[in-house]
């Protein structure tokens, strides 16, 4: 059984009020020898405090849960990965739930994070989070008065502090790009459209087809589900568009289209110019390395950490978005249309 | 504030009795109607128990904590995706923790884990743990009665149920293939010694070796941390030993050598052949694809999961270890050393 108070009190011989304060580090007359030896006791019998218990006192945990929805996608491991050393510097450990992009988990984690006692939440909503959570979203978080930070993906909930990236100029330096080495028949392979951030990284992809005067064409647009699995789904559909260029929304998906080329036989970029999104690590090892956009991960995560520690303190007031922005990161997997050569 | 039962109570005129008896789904002669209106009030209010204080009369949360290294090693990720979606299958949620692979961190999240009242624990303990902590660690699970399973970094703990991998063969299988392609100065990246399966993976080196009659030299090994800086930084260094080929201890150091190599303007494997450890995914989209040893993950989880859920329902009686056993996955990294071409 797990030692209480009590055993320490009777292994030392003395009474669980001197005990307590002593451990407690509360002022007490207890001399050296005997708060030497209450210490030591503590120690062999494995004595700690229940945290949960103390919470309930102090108000405090020091853990901050995270809730993301893809532990297994790389840009959110790297994410996790500068929260979780972030917070440690403050002094904050990270209790992770993977929501596997479902809004129930999204509820769930809340739930068992707050009922953790858990200082605050930072949360990467699921795929599956739309409008009609919101007010639930909401009512969780406000009945329970927990500080919450919202990242990387939008519900444009003007209650509650976000840190996000400028998806939509991400998208416009992809397709834009692509433009310039005179693609005109780009293929996109979106991610899931109730996914603000997916959304708009389509809608940078329309804005930079519409300045450069290319039609729109909805048949060049296909939805999948940010996995390399989608990916590698998507691009026979768009090889029978006769795309020359595609534009993965995110890296997991381009790598899909990679392994679907490698299945077809079909060299990138001398075949198809592939753009991806996010910047993973791997994009760079991969072959041909990935030209991609590139987040600021480390300026996401940070802030995020950041405004969490102002909740904390009380010291934030407003509740404007913050948003970061995306760069081009040109590497090898997309030439120019004129020197490709044609599929079929 | 967060509603309580008395709320929902307040809201439809009832006693807390009767409606506590109706959200319990205890017997109760409560009319259709009465039992809809608290429903509907309850779903209204947003009430719902507190996790914990429900824990404390049914004992059981229904959470198990996952206790890993690196969430970024897409080994573990991997290893994590396939338990969480076993544990899911079962009616358990998981409730991560990563250690950075500080042994500080195992306890602190044991105690976490465990003061949220988690239902069991499956641990991959870090690479900091060592044969001192083993008390401990058996201390803590003991007195608090929980149950918990060891996966894939054995302590040789005989109390505490381990589902692992045969290290050895492993390291014995790589190093044998490369002796076999004709390599006789093959370096070794081994990951920390102080982690069993790093140590039994370089035993599985040696023992190919011996069988080989090549014998052993100390300076063809350099350990190091299981990351893809690690083995990058390796790599100058065998380099400077004349070593034909490379048995990195995993694959995520065996990309660190890519890494080094591209910027050497060394090829794999026309200048150096390489064999990896892990099998992740992207083992495959690296070019050239690596050449690996592929662990069982969807069988390791499993069985972790599985040997769990025996724990819970308290059948099982042996302490056994569950030892699965990895092969060789031939790709695109190593070749003939009569064909291989002089670094120098």
């Amino acid at each position: 059984l797990r030692p209480t108070i009590k055993d320490v009190a009777k292994a030392v011989g003395l009474s669980t009020t001197t005990v307590s304060l002593v451990l407690n580090n509360k002022p007490n007359r207890t001399s050296p020898a005997k708060r030497e030896a209450i210490f030591k006791a503590a120690k062999d019998l494995d004595y700690r405090p229940n945290r949960i218990a103390v919470s309930m006192v102090t108000k405090k945990t020091h853990t901050i849960g995270l809730i993301l929805p893809d532990i297994s996608n790389l840009y959110f491991s790297e994410l996790a990965k500068v929260i979780e050393e972030e917070c440690k510097a403050y002094g904050y450990t990270v209790l992770y739930g993977n929501t596997s992009d479902s809004v129930e988990s999204d509820f769930e984690y809340l739930n068992i994070f707050i009922d953790s006692n858990v200082d605050a939440i930072i949360i990467i909503l699921s795929a599956s989070f739309n409008e009609a959570d919101k007010t639930h979203f909401d009512n969780i978080i406000d009945n329970n008065n927990i500080p919450v930070v919202i990242l990387d993906r939008s519900i444009n909930d003007k209650n509650k502090k976000s840190v996000l990236l400028d998806q939509q100029l991400g998208g416009y330096l992809a397709t834009n790009y692509l433009i310039h080495l005179g693609h005109t028949k780009i293929g996109c392979i979106t991610g899931p459209q109730n996914v603000a951030s997916a959304n708009e990284r389509l809608s940078g992809y329309m804005l930079a087809l519409s300045e450069a005067g290319i039609p729109f064409d909805e048949n060049l647009i296909i939805e999948e589900d940010f996995s390399v699995e989608g990916g590698a789904r998507a691009l026979p559909y768009l090889l029978g568009q006769s795309v020359t260029a595609v534009f993965a929304s995110n890296d997991m998906m381009a790598i899909g289209v990679y392994r679907a080329c490698s299945n077809f036989h079909l060299r990138i970029p001398h075949n198809l110019s592939v753009v991806g999104f996010d910047d993973i690590f791997l994009s760079e090892f991969i072959e041909p390395p990935l030209t991609t956009i590139s987040q600021p991960i480390d300026k996401l995560a940070k802030e995020a950490v950041n405004q969490i520690l102002l909740l904390l303190r009380g010291e934030t007031a407003d509740k404007e978005d913050v948003i970061f922005k995306p760069v081009l990161k040109v590497r090898g997997s997309a030439i120019s249309a004129a020197t490709s050569l044609k599929i079929i």
